[in-house]
């Protein structure tokens, strides 16, 4: 028989897998069921908001403990989440030491390498022989440190003289000195570079952890990988929904207040629907077209649409390559060449698919008007005219756009889609003016 | 002065910055004038397709010290990355240990834990003392090892007992034995693991190195991070080009041939062109309003695009939030309670503006007819409740594609768009007939 199913048999691993979708209330009960020793594991590994979610739902006099757990980069990342009022009582939790230590990150900004860093690394002099170097590093190793596997060579004035890799160290011979093992071609970041950067230099230096310096050359903290795989998701993210053409909510789905969305939703559309309104008056130029042969309204949804199609997929790929920093602005003419190539083909293949849709279609003749092989070749020359179109300004905007110190990302969408729906229909009503005049028009 | 440009100035960090750009014959001509140490370092960073690319443009003769210089994990993903022919090449490049390695690792699909993981990870055994398990890992930590960080205490047969930190065996006494020190609560994948999984693994545990088991909990390798951070770009890179309406490249833009480009983007451009087909098929049923209306048709890419955005919108969010675990089929109710209440605020939002639009147009009544605001209100209810059907079908498709065991990311965006356009198109010739009964139509 199985045993009864009682609500204090939940683990660290059934809370995990549905935490992300626990409403805030769930949260704290799921939370409480957990065994001390877990629970203390489960909140450190949590992201800042829902550690600060957790913290607030806690009577006041357990935060203390709950607060002292963390690190002080991620102290500060649970200050930074919370309103202005309460980040002084959160701040008075903490020792003094780690107080001092979350202040002086907190100055910096959130995306900022700064923000990102951890100041507690392990540290050396040059002078200090390997010997002497992995005892003190013993030492510090028994205090909360971020990684062990780099160890970072400072002058008297804090400044980055080299690093040693924990495996150099530990296979040198004991009484040579650091500074005759340290590397000292090293890749740094300055505390203000933006984390989005940070995470490309570790993946181009495929590295575990890099220092960051000031101005002038002292050493600050490390960022370790563990914080990129976030930075990196967070910013795939946020591409991903201003590609589908919203500002970047920045909590997940679930979780973001309903009124919250609709602002972040409601501004692109709206713009959008005020550039697709010059559709609108653009229709009415050829209002004396399609009176005559209602014929013609029937495909634009189509023409358009197979234009927007073409010039979304330039647009993505453009915008992911200059993300990932395989495109640059010089590059835009190797860019065009490849669009017109492409978008030629692409819109033959779709401009002959259109011809045959018509000119095949059972009853033609009554459907589309006795002159249904004219109404066929086109919307055919449109579809292919459209689709060179919109792939050639899908991929050209997010260059230009980029280029006026746009982000190509969130404001591609709309000027794509209303340049390629206006356009789409001058191109379309040109070509159908020109094969059916004196024939259907 | 400045000294006199040279070609042979090219530093790592030079190429470094321009490699993704550069096409095939330049990053040859690139590589070759780094200096011998630093061409090394930079080779042995690149991803196994470029390394691919240089080694096979390198004369025969020099290739075997460039394969020599790979670890077994990085040497099979440059096998894989070559046709079948070149593959006995490649292996027999390598020393008899490494290709017996290569081989075991290319029997798992590339993108399986199996496929990721690194053979060589630093091993002792549970008898051990604290003292004889460092000395025993100084020799190890001499030959190539991918990471220090974690040591893993073995059975006789292989099997995973524990893992100890580097931290754990450095701060404990010599002469504790590894099994007291050791860590036996372990989080591991199983070596036929999707990639993506393991990715999700380490943001859920915050791990730096995961243990690859097979079924009888024999060690087979570890993943570490800086492999995940690729995976995770790669991943988020292949869903932005399916939300885009594109099979997914598998290499950047610029190196992608054109041909093959052009059938992974003729492919979703055909398969959404026939469903927009659905569209003139719509339309033709509307052909006697248009004909008598045709103000109507002036407004019919305006509607169609406000349904195809706020679709485009809702299934780009769920889409995400399905990839990141922040949501599950189960909670498709909370899904669609959201998207009816976020689609109803954005679609009076839009409306009154659709309204406004045409009410409030110079010359209103010359342009749109004396019965303008007859138009004007059938445009914006229409608006409104394309808006609101967009944002419930685009939230709901994806759910509905992952349930029927689709990807929602690559088959979403033609059957929102094709859904949303077609029944746009009725929700908005139904809503001008009803309002305009008896004046216009």
């Amino acid at each position: 028989m199985e045993a009864e199913e009682t609500p204090t048999q939940v683990t660290v691993d059934d809370l995990q897998d549905v935490w992300p979708m626990l409403p805030p209330e769930d949260r704290m009960t799921g939370f409480r069921l957990l065994e001390r020793e877990e629970a203390e594991g489960f909140f450190t590994r949590l992201d800042g908001d829902d550690q600060l979610q957790l913290l607030l739902a806690l009577p006041v006099a357990q935060r203390r403990t709950w607060m002292r757990l963390l690190e002080p980069d991620d102290a500060a990342d649970v200050v930074q989440a919370a309103d202005e009022d309460h980040r002084p009582e959160l701040l008075s939790l903490l020792d003094e030491r780690s107080r001092e230590e979350v202040r002086a990150l907190l100055a910096y900004a959130e995306d900022d390498a700064g923000g990102l860093m951890s100041t507690r690394f392990v540290r050396v002099r040059p002078e200090m022989t390997v010997d002497e170097a992995i005892r003190y590093l013993r030492k510090q190793a028994r205090e909360k440190v971020e990684t062990l596997s780099y160890t970072y060579v400072l002058d008297a004035h804090q400044r980055l003289l080299g690093v040693v890799s924990f495996r150099q160290l530990f296979s040198a011979r004991g009484d040579t000195h650091v500074s005759e093992v340290m590397v000292t071609d090293l890749v740094t970041v300055p505390e203000e570079m933006d984390q989005e950067e940070v995470g490309r230099i570790f993946a181009q230096h495929d590295l575990v952890a890099v220092p960051v310096l000031d101005a002038d050359g002292v050493m600050k903290g490390i960022v370790t990988i563990d914080d990129i795989v976030d930075v990196v998701e967070e910013e795939a993210t946020e591409d991903i929904q201003k590609l589908g053409g919203m500002q970047a909510l920045d909590a997940p789905y679930l979780q973001v207040g309903l009124w919250d969305m609709v602002k972040k939703r409601a501004g692109w559309l709206t713009v959008l629907m005020i550039g697709e309104m010059f559709t609108a008056t653009a229709m009415g130029y050829y209002e004396h077209q399609i009176s005559r042969a209602v014929v013609l309204a029937l495909f634009v949804p189509l023409i358009i649409s197979c234009g927007g199609n073409s010039g979304s997929q330039a647009s993505t790929l453009v915008i992911r390559a200059l993300a990932l920093n395989e495109l640059r602005l010089k590059d835009w003419r190797r860019v065009l060449g490849r669009e017109l190539k492409a978008g030629l083909a692409l819109g033959l293949i779709l401009g002959v698919i259109g011809v045959l849709r018509i000119v095949l279609w059972p009853d033609a003749a009554e459907v589309y008007s006795e002159h249904y092989v004219g109404v066929g070749l086109a919307v055919g020359a449109s579809v292919a005219g459209v689709v060179l179109w919109g792939a050639t300004m899908g991929a050209m905007l997010p260059l230009l756009l980029h280029r006026a110190g746009f982000d190509p990302a969130s404001a591609s969408a709309p000027f794509v889609a209303t340049l390629v729906d206006v356009t789409g229909l001058m191109i379309y009503f040109s070509v159908a003016t020109a094969v059916l005049k004196g024939t259907l028009l």
